[in-house]
């Protein structure tokens, strides 16, 4: 048994950043296919978007309505995901990490960027770690608005 | 090593679960340091509230900052962490929940009712679980008003 204090160096460490990269490499790509090979089949996502939780019948819970996002962008989608701290032991791992989204909108001439923060939780099974949790979003406004506050940096 | 995937009644599961009774009565009792009690000197929280991630220098941060948040409220703030799904290995675990707080503002006659998400990661020291990360959120309308969804359901 390893265990990975909020360190990267380790196994299990470098192996949860390779799964982050790999899903900034499939947003950049706008591959829907390789992006859902990094999750497990019961994951659970709690994304920017509603519903609370994604599933079969929201948008953004089937490969059909991720497609349909990649489609809204021109170029690639870059995610930065910035410092993650992670924690593993055994074959459980989860990981948090402030992330920068920048991305063209079809038809905008000018690309935006969102900061927002992110989590996710993993396990490794056989054919190695897969993601059975996501969660993102940014916090709201408590100034009566419940404005999403979609314009902080860290 | 005990492998407990998305399973309560293994001894992590009933211990992570245990932690999520006691920060709920920690909120329902408004005790700071009951609740301050389950987390890691290092904890790293993104809340519901700005900005991105509470520290030191952040509303939510800090001891006082909480006791100030709590005295908003007359009475209980009621937390209801509905069907936790636990992961844990070794010294790690992470849980993931939708989560029902109720709660009455100063000065209001109506209690509030408000549905987001919430995801903690704990490790386990060698005086009990104790909670690293949290993450707690609502999702945000993507029709261009960028409005908090705080009005949704499961």
């Amino acid at each position: 048994m390893t265990t990975t204090p909020l360190d990267t160096s380790t196994p299990a460490g470098v192996a949860v950043r390779a799964v982050l990269d790999e899903h900034a490499a499939a947003h950049a790509a706008r591959d829907v296919g390789r992006l859902l090979r990094l999750y497990d089949d019961d994951a659970v996502s709690y994304t920017l978007a509603p519903p609370l939780q994604q599933g079969p019948d929201s948008p953004y819970g089937t490969p059909d309505g991720i497609a349909r996002w990649f489609g809204t962008f021109d170029g690639p989608v870059v995610i930065d995901y910035r410092d993650p701290v992670v924690a593993a032991d055994g074959d459980v791992a989860f990981v948090h990490t402030l992330t920068l989204m920048t991305a063209r909108a079809v038809g905008q001439p000018e690309s935006f960027s969102l900061w927002y923060r992110s989590t996710f939780g993993l396990r490794r099974h056989t054919n190695g770690w897969r993601i059975v949790h996501r969660h993102e979003s940014t916090p709201f406004h408590m100034d009566g608005s419940f404005r999403a506050a979609v314009e902080l940096q860290p």
